[in-house]
This record gives C-alpha cells, structure tokens and sequence, in this order.
C-alpha cells in the first residue's frame, strides 16, 4: 500500500499539473515552496508563496494544457520523496520564442519534493530540456 | 549514520567516478548492469557486463579526467537509492565534436541507482546535458 505522502504527491501531480486544477493548491501547498534547483526554469532558486506558484503554474502549463505526468519510480526517505517521471503534451502555445507547432513533445526527468507535515514545501528537479528543445525545433 | 547501501554508493561515486579506479568495478557491479534510462548517454538502453562498463567509464572520463561529483542528497527505499548531485570537471579533451576548451565546466543531475544485494545492477538519470553543451559553446 502507498504511504500517506506518497498518494499525496501523486494526486498532486494529477490535480495540479495533469488537470491545472489551481483551486486545490491550497490544500497541497505549505505557505512558502522553495526551488531549490530546476535549470531552466524561470523560478529557478525562488521562494513561491500559493499565489507565486499559482502564477508559475499557469504560465508553464499555459503551452502545453493536455500534458500529463506519467510517475515512474517514488522513493521515500525522511521528509523527502524522489520520483522518476514520463511527461506528454501537446505543443499549442509560444514556448521561449518558439510559436505552437501542434507537435505532440515527450519529456522525460527526476524530482525530488520535501513535504513539511503533509504538505509540499519544496523541490530539486532535472527535466531534459535538450529533448524538448531538439523536438522543438526539428524540421 | 549511514546504512551499508548508502555508504556503497557513496563509495562507488568516488572510486570509480571521482577516481577512475576501474580494478574496483568487479567489487561493486552486479553481472549485469542495466543503462533503463539516459538521455545523451551513448549507453543509454543498454545491458552491459563488467567489461562493457569499464568501456563506458573510460570513454566517459577521457575528456573530463578531473571529474568530481558531489552528493547533495540521498533517498533509499526498498532496492534503490535516490541522488541528487552537482559536478564539475576541466576540460580537457574532445567531447561531441568539440575539442578541448580547458573551461571548467559545471553539471547537476539526479540519478536512481538500482541494487541487487549489495551491488549496483542499473539506473535511471537525468543530467543538464543543455546546460553542459551552452558551457562548451559559448563564445
């Protein structure tokens, strides 16, 4: 069976990434979600409060609407759960300068999240930039 | 204090990695060692015996001979440990085409390393290959 975290992290991958259901974040969100790491990502090394994230969630879904995590592996270890993932979305919005190309784009990464109590506090995060990119811009 | 799979992987990462002391392979690989996921790796996919990752390390290490990575984070649960770690290497000699710069060059990622007993038999990991290929290029 899953741990309490575990199945709180996945339903917030699918509430709040999968469907953008922003009204929940409050119940997943400890006050202030810090990005410890995640190259590329304009919040990079920020400290969000639920609305900031509110914000970051809209402008990064905002190209991509139908995208979905797919979780491969969860590790959990202390106030910490790693977890491997799969990511698919259609491309129908600008992406760093880049206008909709209707492409279907695969991505693939690694999360760490911390949880303060049952809530999520924070993440160090790798995603495969390149990937997109290269899926991007091919001809 | 650290449990046996965490000190083994600590210790894998500086011998074989930081190190390159590749008479240590046959102490810490399983007989197979299983490459699940690896963007950029030319590995990426494959199964190899201990020769085959002996292959990997040092076409891996030839241009970054100086290599060091730092673990910043550690997650075991069940037969895998979690990591999240930083790197940085001089270097010095031909990568993808492109010849030596001399630069230091700085990497971060996040690997799942797999255990069967007390050997590693694979992983799944995501390295900031964009971010590596902007440091080599840019002018």
């Amino acid at each position: 069976m899953m741990s309490l975290r575990k199945t709180i992290l996945s339903n917030f991958l699918e509430d709040i990434w999968n469907r953008g259901l922003e009204d929940k974040l409050s119940e997943y969100l400890a006050p202030e979600y810090v990005i410890h790491h995640d190259p590329g990502d304009p919040w990079h090394g920020k400290t969000l409060d639920i609305d900031g994230f509110r914000q970051r969630l809209l402008v990064s879904r905002a190209p991509f609407p139908d995208q979905r995590f797919d979780i491969q592996d969860m590790l959990e270890d202390g106030d910490k759960i790693a977890i491997s993932w799969l990511w698919q979305a259609t491309h129908v919005g600008e992406l760093a300068g880049i206008p909709a190309t209707g492409r279907v784009i695969h991505m693939s990464g690694l999360t760490i999240y911390s949880f303060s109590g049952d809530r999520l506090s924070g993440h160090w995060q790798m995603v495969d930039r390149l990937g997109v990119f290269q899926q991007l811009s091919a001809s």
